[in-house]
C-alpha cells in the first residue's frame, strides 16, 4: 500500500464542551508525526470555514500553545451549526481537493458525522482519496455506536456539583427548587445531577427526563410527597421534557419560539424553570419555591472537567489520526467499556453514527420515571471521577430548658 | 477582670456562602481551647434556632469532621431569613441567659448585626454579662465598615469563570449573552464578570450595576454598538438593576412578586434574563440572543472557592473568639486591607455595621454607568486569587486558493 500524502484539515462543529479541545489538539500534534502529513490545517467556524477556505495553518502553531488551548473550554478553531446537505458537502470536499486536504477530522456530533459520511461518499464518487474521521463530542451523549462520548463527562460533573451546592443551600433555606438541565432528546446530563449525593436526605428527590412524557398531575403530587417527606424538595428537569404527544413543555410558555434549525428554542431562557415553578405554586401550598436554568455555564464553566473525560477527548484526537494515518481508515472513533473502568477505541461506519441519535436506556431510568437507577450510576460514575464531597455538623442535641413550643 | 465562664453559641443566618462553615469552623475550635468556655453550642436554623432552642452541643463533635464541614459550602448548622425586632430578640436573650451562654457569635450580613447589637443591648439592660460578635458574611460584599465580606471572593470567582466560559462559548458560535448576576443593592458580584477577560475583545462588554439607573433605550444602544465592533456581545447585569425611579426592573415582567421579607423577588426566576432579551430582540436585528441567570449556582456550587476567602473566612470566625474571650469585648470583625495585598482584623462597633449596607464607590464604575474601572479590578483581584487562563489559537492564516466570495 501506497503512502497517501497530503494536507490533515480539522474542524470543529456544534456546541462547545469543555474538553472538545483536547481532541482537537490530539489529532494537531498526532499528525504533525507523520512525515506524509505535508500540512495540518485547522478550519475557522467549522464547515462554514472549509466552504469560505477559512482556515490557520496549525503546522505553524507551538506545542506549548496548543497544550494551553486544550485545557481551555470552548472550541477553540470556533464552531457553526450549519447543518449541511449533500450541495454543501460537495463544496466541502471540492476545497478539499483544491488545498490536496487527503485527512479529514470533523469533531462533533451526529450532524458531523453526517457531514463526515456525505464527504467521505463524494471523495468516493470522484475518485479522489481523502480519508474522512469523525471524532465524537457532545456534552448530551447522545451518539450512536460509541460507549460514551468526550465532553459529557465534564458537563455531568458540573451539573453533579450544581446539584450538590443548590441541596445544601435548601438544606439552610427551605423550599423547592428546581434546576433545568441541558438536553434536548436525551436525559443523559439531568440524571447526572444526582451523583454527588452523600446523605439518604440530599437531593435532587426528583428528575424528570425526555425520555419520559411529563405529566403536570403526576408532577405535583411528585412534589407534594416529596416535600412532605423532607421538607424541601429538589427537581432536575431537563430542559427537552415533553408531553404524551410528544410536545415540548417549555412550548406552553414561549409558544414556541424557534432556532435557526427550526427546533423550539430551549436554552438561553429561564421559561422552562418559571412555568414548573408556578405549576407548584398553583398545585400546593409551598411558598417558597426557586428555579435555575443552568445554561450555558454548564458546558463551558471555566474551571470544572472530568479527568477522565479530559484524557478520552485527548485519546479520540490522537486515535482519528492513526486509524487514518497508520491504517488508510474512513470512520468514527467510538470508545468500548471495557472491565470497571478502562476503555478501548474503535472505529465505527459513518452511517451508523450519522443524523441518529440515542437516548437512555430503560434500565437507567426508575419505574415511575421521576428518577435514575443505580445501574445508571454506575454507568456514568467512572465518566465524572471524584466529586468533592460534603460533611455535616454530627454534634448531639442539647436538651432544651424552657420547653418553649416551635414556633 | 475576672473570666467570664460559660457558654458559647455560634449561629449562621441569612443566605449562605462558599466559605461560611470556614467562620463557623473558625469560632468552635478557638473557643474550644478556653478552659472558662463550658460548652459550645451551635443554633440550627439561625436565630429561629435560638429561641426555639434547637442546639447542638459542638463540643462533641470530632475535629476531623469539623474540618470537613468547613471546606462544605453553604450554612452547615442551616440558616434562617427571621430579622428580629426588639421582642424577638429578647427571646434571644432570654434563651441565652437559660442557658447560661456567655459568649454569642452570629456569621452573617447587616440584619445579623442588628440582631447582634440588639441582643447585646437588652444583656446590657439586665446586667447579664454577655459578649455579642458578629461574624461578618455576605456574597454581595455590602457590609458597612470592612474592606471586604467574606464569601464575596468565592462567589466572585464563580461568577468570573462562568463568564469567561460563557465568552468563550459565544465566540464559538456568536450573538448577544446575558448573565444575570445575584446582587440587590451592590454590584460588586456583576463587576467581578470582568475578572478572568485576557484578550482585548474578551466579554463581558457591558456591565450593568444596582447603582446606576438602567435606561432600555441606553441599553439598546450600548448593546449595537458592542455587536458591531465585536461580532457578539455579553452582558452582565445584576438581579437587582433599577429604572430612574429605584423601581426594580424585573418587575416591569413578573408584576413584582414579594418575598418573604416584602422584597421583590429577584432571584430563583430567569424573569429579568428573558425580560432583557426581549429589549434586544425588539430594539435590534440581532437574532441570537440567550440569556442565563446564575442563581443559587453561584453562592453554592460546590468546587469553587478562593483560597483568600476561605483564610479570610476562618480567620474571621477565630478572631471572634479572641476578641470575645481574650478581651471581653462586643462588636463585628471587620477586615483592614494594608499593602499590596495583605489585611488585619479589627472589631467595628456593632451599631456601625448594623442594618445598612454599602454600594459600590463611584470610583469603581466607568463614567457611561456600563461597566467597572481599572481601581475595580485592582480591589478585587486579590480577594478571588489566581484564576485559571485562557488561550487562543495562534496559527496563522492559509492563502485561500478558490478564492470564494464569503458564504
Amino acid at each position: 500500500m501506497s503512502v497517501l500524502e497530503g494536507k490533515v484539515l480539522v474542524a470543529q462543529g456544534g456546541g462547545p464542551t469543555a474538553v472538545i479541545n483536547q481532541s482537537l489538539v490530539g489529532a494537531v500534534l498526532e499528525s504533525r508525526k507523520f512525515p506524509q502529513v505535508t500540512r495540518v490545517y485547522g478550519a475557522l467556524h467549522g464547515v462554514n470555514g472549509i466552504i469560505n477556505e477559512e482556515f490557520l495553518d496549525l503546522t505553524e502553531e507551538t506545542t506549548h500553545n496548543l497544550e494551553a488551548v486544550a485545557v481551555t473550554p470552548s472550541s477553540g478553531m470556533l464552531s457553526t451549526r450549519d447543518k449541511p446537505d449533500v450541495d454543501y458537502c460537495k463544496e466541502v470536499f471540492r476545497v478539499c481537493q483544491a488545498h490536496d486536504v487527503r485527512y479529514f477530522f470533523y469533531i462533533g456530533g451526529n450532524d458531523s458525522a453526517d457531514t463526515c459520511r456525505i464527504v467521505n461518499q463524494e471523495s468516493e464518487k470522484a475518485g479522489y482519496e481523502l480519508r474522512v474521521i469523525h471524532i465524537p463530542k457532545t456534552i448530551d451523549n447522545d451518539l450512536k455506536v460509541t460507549d460514551h462520548c468526550p465532553g459529557f463527562g465534564s458537563a455531568a460533573k458540573f451539573v453533579a456539583q450544581a446539584f450538590a451546592g443548590a441541596n445544601l443551600d435548601n438544606r439552610a433555606l427551605p423550599g423547592v427548587y428546581i434546576g433545568i438541565v441541558m438536553g434536548r432528546h436525551a436525559g443523559f446530563l439531568t440524571a447526572s445531577s444526582c451523583l454527588a449525593r452523600r446523605y439518604p436526605d440530599d437531593g435532587p428527590h426528583l428528575i424528570y427526563l425526555p425520555e419520559r412524557p411529563f405529566k403536570k398531575t403526576q408532577f405535583v403530587q411528585d412534589v407534594k410527597k416529596a416535600y412532605q417527606k423532607y421538607g424541601r424538595c429538589i427537581i432536575a428537569a431537563s430542559e427537552g421534557i415533553v408531553d404524551s404527544k410528544g410536545t415540548a413543555i417549555v412550548s406552553q410558555f414561549t409558544g414556541g419560539e424557534k432556532d435557526s434549525h427550526g427546533n423550539v428554542q430551549l436554552s438561553g431562557t429561564g421559561a422552562l424553570g418559571d412555568l414548573l415553578s408556578s405549576f407548584v405554586k398553583e398545585g400546593t401550598s409551598i411558598k417558597r419555591v426557586r428555579a435555575d436554568t443552568f445554561g450555558y455555564v454548564q458546558r463551558s464553566f471555566l474551571g470544572c472537567v472530568s479527568e477522565v473525560d479530559q484524557y478520552e477527548a485527548r485519546e479520540v484526537g490522537e486515535k482519528a489520526a492513526q486509524f487514518a494515518i497508520w491504517h488508510n481508515l474512513d470512520g468514527s472513533v467510538a470508545i468500548r467499556r471495557i472491565g470497571d473502568y478502562a476503555v478501548e477505541y474503535f472505529l465505527a461506519k459513518l452511517s451508523d453514527v450519522a443524523r441518529h441519535s440515542t437516548e437512555m436506556p430503560a434500565k437507567f431510568i426508575n419505574r415511575d420515571g421521576n428518577y435514575v437507577t443505580e445501574a445508571f450510576k454506575n454507568y456514568v460514575r467512572p465518566l465524572v471521577g471524584t466529586l468533592p464531597t460534603v460533611r455535616r455538623i454530627a454534634a448531639p442535641k442539647v436538651k432544651k430548658i424552657l420547653k418553649r413550643k416551635k414556633k
